[in-house]
């Protein structure tokens, strides 16, 4: 969260942010914010703040997003080419290196520059440097391609299919299930 | 959480679940679900566990999601094109009614059955029973879009513009920033 508060300060050409103007952005109080920025090593200075690109600098280090990460998307129906063209990955340094489908109709066919192959040629990820992949497929198929995934040496998993998958404790899996979030309304409204 | 994974177990016409089954599928602790649940009034049978339908209509309940619920989507590019004709949304009983754009290569055409109306044209959405908007446009157009969205009645925002919006306390906000949820993998690969 403080990496995308402060990267939008970076696009706006902002130089220094003090914490106060992020607690009231992030809805925190600012103490804790000092303490979480001391504990990555930032310091802030009286009255001016912190230094922007620093801060960005450090909290990119901590989250091991210095370097460009290849990602696989796997499923390439109207989700996938949504993200498979998703400007928003850019700011934290992925890029969808290779799309996957099942589907004949897709296969061969590209989505921006990349060329959709055939889940059955899902090689060795580990060998191309891919650790990341990007799961928009139905379901019902979630989990067998999960467990393609697992054993094609991928190490995180963005579940964006609303049904939980189970890979091995080694494999991080984060879910995205659309329809819950909008589903939390209700209740406050 | 709960909802989501019973109404799977309905979709696989199970008829009754253990607090143990949901416990090993959602990572938790059995005893803190069968507490979960009978603050919801669910009292499980030993040995047989909860009814399944029984328990997913208390939780819709609790949750307003009894009833139809009608939402407005704002923004039909790839990504809100993909959101209007996503299934997961049937699944609690939401129904979009609404697709609102800015650009006049879109006004006019439809996606599914719903025919995108210009933004100009949002009317009062409190009057048609509209109390729910998912805001899928730009980051740069995200907080213009909402000052209208809360004019117009909406109480309830998902937003997947990958931004902070400001609205008043009345109204509830569910931002789902995609690239974030990626963003947080490689510290754990």
């Amino acid at each position: 969260m403080y990496l995308r508060a402060i990267s939008f300060l970076q696009q706006q050409a902002r130089e220094y942010v003090s914490s106060q103007d992020l607690a009231d952005q992030l809805h925190l109080k600012s103490p804790q914010i000092r303490k979480d920025f001391s504990y990555f090593g930032a310091f802030g200075v009286k009255g001016t703040g912190y230094h922007v690109d620093t801060l960005i600098g450090r909290i990119r280090d901590i989250l091991k997003l210095s370097s460009i990460q290849k990602a696989a998307l796997i499923g390439a129906g109207r989700l996938g080419k949504a993200l498979a063209l998703y400007p928003g990955f850019g700011m934290y340094g992925f890029e969808i290196v290779e799309i996957f489908d099942s589907s004949p109709q897709k296969i061969g066919k590209k989505i921006g520059n990349t060329k959709i192959k055939s889940i059955n040629d899902l090689g060795d990820m580990e060998e191309q440097g891919i650790r990341l992949a990007i799961l928009a497929v139905p379901s019902e198929a979630a989990q067998e391609v999960a467990d393609r995934l697992v054993e094609s040496g991928i190490r995180g998993i963005l579940n964006m299919a609303p049904c939980y998958i189970t890979v091995p404790k080694r494999v991080r899996v984060q879910t995205i299930d659309i329809a819950m979030e909008l589903g939390i309304l209700p209740y406050y409204v």
